[in-house]
């Protein structure tokens, strides 16, 4: 008996159909210090800090980052690899990055539906911290829609996704670093989004009768 | 002590964004018995299955029926009413209605993530039965929301969404029937998308600093 739950998608974000915000944006503002991510700096909080503490030191304020982010373009194939399962199943995208941040790039995908986090703005727009929706957010959506009767797919490229792949039916990792491949050998890899296609057809077709 | 939670809108599909399926399937097909829904046949099982048995005496099989859904238009101002919403919250389509009659409605609206049920069809794409995701499926999909750290808003029209509305964090009545207003003189009533933008915006605005 083939399973006859409806299919919906979980994809993250950066990395997978988008570049890492934060690295582009250090890219397309020359501000080199912006590069730093959790491997360079492993307390996430500590990290963020420096990041809005830089951003006031260059007077940035939140319009401004949109402005930039809105000229970053999602990966090459982004926007046709979710059209294509927007088509054929539920999609919605589970990230740690911010609703601000990602807006921009949301409105050149079509604004598939996201769920992420939030940043603190003050009446002049100046960012002034940022509030997790909830923590373990990514594995724990996956646990809702599963408790919602859909069966889920998840993909996703980093240590931070390896929760919701594994609570998703079929987690799938899209081209992730070595390290996280060597870590979880248990975990199907695909290189692109003509290999993700491949596997997401294959759990499309196991549709109950 | 302003709301920081994230904004999520959950809209109900027929009667707020497009017109009933199967009332428009009936006049598109001329086949009047089609025009009963549960005001007329209130146990709803026992609709469907004239209904299906109707579509299987007209030979009419999922194709013919996607094909003749896909000639119905969402309502007037659904589009740029999901579009204006999409630039602001996130949004997710609540419904009792099939993903097999839902999508050529969800193409025209941009592929808006949609929650729903789905149908039985065979190997020759005869419909032979119905499935219903799970029970009060639009309540427990707020539910799993606001437990997600959403602060939400629901539209419906009609009783089977209101258990929906009042578990949301606000729920309004989106042209209701009088008989739905006068059982729940508590709820908010818009007549128009006009009307609904206003609301929501409010409550959009309602953002924590």
């Amino acid at each position: 008996m083939a399973d006859s739950r409806p299919r919906l998608l979980a994809s993250d974000l950066e990395g997978v159909l988008v570049p890492e915000i934060w690295i582009a944006f250090a890219e397309k503002t020359g501000i080199e210090q912006l590069r730093l991510t959790t491997r360079d700096v492993s307390d996430y909080d500590q990290l963020m800090q420096m990041r809005l503490k830089i951003l006031k030191e260059r007077n940035l304020r939140l319009q401004d980052i949109q402005e930039v982010i809105a000229t970053i373009s999602p990966l090459p194939g982004a926007g046709q690899f979710i059209d294509w399962i927007r088509e054929r199943a539920q999609v919605v995208i589970l990230s740690d990055t911010f609703y601000e941040f990602a807006k921009p790039l949301m409105a050149q995908l079509g604004y598939p539906t996201i769920l992420c986090h939030s940043l603190e703005v003050d009446a002049v727009g100046s960012i002034t911290g940022y509030r997790l929706r909830l923590d373990e957010s990514k594995r724990k959506a996956i646990s809702a829609f599963r408790d919602l009767k859909f069966q889920t797919l998840a993909l996703g490229d980093s240590y931070n996704d390896i929760a919701m792949l594994k609570r998703a039916d079929v987690g799938v990792l899209f081209d992730p670093p070595d390290n996280v491949v060597e870590d979880h050998p248990d975990l199907p890899v695909v290189r692109n989004y003509c290999e993700a296609q491949a596997i997401i057809g294959d759990w499309l077709l196991d549709r109950g009768e």
